[in-house]
């Protein structure tokens, strides 16, 4: 077993504590991470709030690998993601030459006003990240990578940076569907995993459209030993079916 | 101004750090939270780690008004928010007689299995939520109100217990959609902003179907002075699209 690499995501939103948007950005990163072989250890969704923003990313930094910020970009007076990992960082807020320019090839002389001039500002020393929708770059301080809120961006941005991150064993996942209760499986299950202790056993109930279930989820980096903990609850589902235990 | 009311929410579940789940639970109570009154000031999903769950709740209950969790509470090895609950508040994990027998009543006493049995357990001295939907209740202690994780179970619980939280002021919103690109109205916006500084005012940009704009957010307990600041923000955009300066 290697090193396990963590990362904590931090969604920087008034938008979506106010119950305004649906957030997409947590699940796209989270299966990101899933395919580098980074645990996704914490999310936070904080304030557009200077000293929340300071301490929540000053916190985590500290704690993990990587840490991801989405939101908080843009040209607006509400857009203070930037001025806050300055300060976490203890460093200026400056005009990045490199930026400076991607947005003024983006909108032209005449176009590129002081509102969008704030894009151009990162804490000194950032490294860019690319936006191949809307040109205003993301950037990357240390271990922390600062994106934009719209999926689109974001999603993008995080293809970018996922590439050149370094991660542990990938984590293969591998899911048995059951149309019986929770409750009805829970003890087998338990045995399933204490033989298998390794193994990362979720049970994810679920209630749809009148329609009660269960989904087992098991996780683990080797594949043949995963595949022996599938056989045995699948083993144990049929077992059930046969007693016509269903609901 | 009366006191400002804070939750947060903890989301439990491995299946949502690993993108397996999309989460809805973050939105439904963030919009209940709008409605009581009550500033949802902060979301944290973790894992399914004792200890990170015990710290985490530990932490936030006392910084906030409100913790609603969500997730961990059925029958299964890996639901372990009972039991963690019981650690924050240093009492036993015991059999509650109430819940006990609402689930006897549900299940029959054929059908309540020992795993079953396992969801009748609470911290000592627990206040049960009732759970119209599979009987499995949720309870609160003290300010920690302990939720399922099955979108519908959750909101039925939210839903039960929003109607005796204490709130404040509630919080109005209007929302100015307009077709510019966001650093369009950034200066102007701004001014709005200092001449209204007591209104929240957020712009959330979006890129969709090719499509650009930004809706204008502003939230105010006043409705008159919420008025006043959006019909500014309407006079800006209708004066910005008789320049024609949209995209």
């Amino acid at each position: 077993m290697g090193k396990t690499y963590k990362a904590a995501m931090v969604v920087i939103g008034n938008e979506i504590l106010s119950g305004r948007t649906q957030d997409q950005n947590i699940s796209y990163i989270a299966r990101k991470m899933v395919e580098s072989g980074v645990v996704l250890a914490e999310v936070r969704v904080v304030p557009d709030i200077e000293k929340v923003i300071v301490k929540t990313i000053r916190d985590l930094k500290k704690k993990m690998d990587y840490v991801f910020t989405s939101g908080g970009i843009g040209p607006t007076h509400d857009d203070i993601t930037a001025q806050s990992v300055s300060k976490v960082f203890r460093v200026a807020l400056e005009t990045n030459d490199e930026a400076f320019q991607i947005l003024m090839d983006h909108y032209g002389e005449d176009e590129f006003t002081h509102a969008r001039q704030k894009m151009a500002k990162t804490p000194v020393g950032a490294k860019l990240i690319p936006n191949p929708v809307s040109a205003a770059p993301g950037f990357i301080m240390e271990n922390v990578y600062v994106m934009a809120g719209v999926p689109a961006i974001f999603q993008a941005m995080v293809d970018d940076v996922a590439v050149n991150l370094k991660g542990g064993a990938v984590i293969h996942s591998r899911t048995v569907p059951s149309r019986f209760a929770e409750s009805r499986i829970a003890e087998a299950l338990e045995e399933i995993q204490n033989k298998f202790p390794m193994v990362d056993i979720g049970s994810y109930p679920y209630f749809k459209d009148g329609e009660l279930g269960v989904n087992v989820v098991l996780r683990f980096s080797d594949e043949v030993v995963l595949s022996q903990a599938v056989m045995d609850v699948e083993i144990m589902i049929s077992a059930l079916e046969d007693q016509g235990a269903g609901d």
